[in-house]
């Protein structure tokens, strides 16, 4: 049995989310199939390092699993192309150490959360448009109070099972792009509707008069009701996953 | 009677492009309901300046038509939006002199062609990615040779019912974008699927020693089986049409 490590990029809009779920589509799911076509059944099940939830999208999603076959590892992202549905690619396929896991491995995870100013159908699949526009410096001020490590509770959705709250956020920071703003956001681990939270919370900070005040009451306050609405799911993407060493 | 002015975006993707078909979902089909909805039936008949084909967007197409409304012009939009599928926007709803013909009246349209570097559903859905990726310098040449006064014939595809052949490029560009190059084309009018010929054989010149007089070469020849092969609709947007004075 071999390990092998899969680069995922995929289009969230009409997946039930990453996790297979019987009777819906998913990114796993239709991954599988796929590896159970190539691989021979029953095929293998996949690791992923990030379960992202129903209308989020990735770059650069990573998943494992073990298999036992003759087709070379960088092969098999060439084998799977003709078996996987348009809106989701296999961007790269490596061998990787037989300790490898996806989920377990990964030092940090990188999202992105795109806000688009104006109506347009061709940015918005990707982008959020909030109701009125926020101010950039208040929203980059806002963002400067998550770096750091923190007790992110206040920004944790119910229903999750995470066991740690504390995170170590190496990165918070709003850059522009053709349609707005986005937010990017690097951190060792993620709970439950994180970053989705935590924009909500930007717009609502961004029109209190100290915007990164507001951001740290939020955090200190561990406490998800005084943080802001959810963040619809169609704006974050999942951009990259970080391992320790390149495997 | 009066005349409106609509400024219309649209995903393409699922639509089979502009025109009215019966039994084909399209866009004049779609906003056609929905004017008809806000108007009463029967409702008015649409005059696009652009008959984008199936599969091309438009972030700045523009239709008129003529009714009768207590509905002040600028209102429309948002009388509209409840009624129109989430991958075609109303931008824009204005009043229009009355000899304003959305087709008829434009003087020249710009349209944009994105190629794509790498596989990516994020962008893939709204750019081509070719076989072989081409040296940006090489198309810059290419299309500097399109710009000007040329019978354009070797462009045209045949099904087309264009009258004149002779178009007046006023720009004609590669420019970077986040996922590889664009080729932004301005004209006066444009024969059936003459950007698509464009970037087909763009990528043609661009292996060519001389790139620009490739180009020239196939504009001379006014055949089009001497152009490149015609370029996937997907990656062509209507971006702006152009008035002699804004409306």
């Amino acid at each position: 049995m071999a390990t092998f490590r899969l680069r995922v990029a995929y289009d969230g809009t009409d997946f039930h989310g990453w996790q297979r779920q019987p009777g819906q589509r998913t990114v796993q799911g239709v991954l599988e199939e796929a590896l159970a076509r190539v691989l021979g059944a029953p095929g293998p099940t996949l690791q992923g390092a990030g379960r992202t939830d129903a209308g989020v999208h990735a770059r650069g999603q990573v998943a494992s699993f073990r298999a036992e076959t003759a087709i070379p590892a960088a092969a098999l992202r060439h084998a799977l192309a003709p078996r996987l549905p348009r809106d989701a690619r296999v961007l790269e396929s490596a061998a990787a150490p037989d300790d490898f896991d996806a989920r377990r491995s990964a030092r940090a995870r990188r999202y992105s959360y795109r806000l688009v100013r104006a109506a347009d159908p061709l940015l918005e699949r990707f982008a959020w448009r909030p109701r009125s526009w926020p101010d950039a410096a208040a929203l980059a001020a806002a963002a400067g109070a998550l770096e750091g490590r923190h007790d992110c509770s206040s920004f944790r959705s119910t229903g999750s099972t995470d066991s740690d709250p504390v995170c170590e956020v190496s990165r918070a920071r709003w850059e522009t792009w053709e349609g707005g703003l986005a937010l990017t956001i690097v951190a060792d681990h993620f709970l439950y509707r994180m970053v989705r939270s935590i924009v909500g919370t930007a717009l609502a900070a961004a029109t209190a008069a100290d915007p990164a005040a507001h951001m740290r009451a939020v955090l200190a306050a561990r406490d998800r009701s005084v943080a802001g609405p959810t963040a619809p799911p169609h704006g974050l993407c999942l951009d990259e996953v970080l391992y320790p060493e390149v495997t």
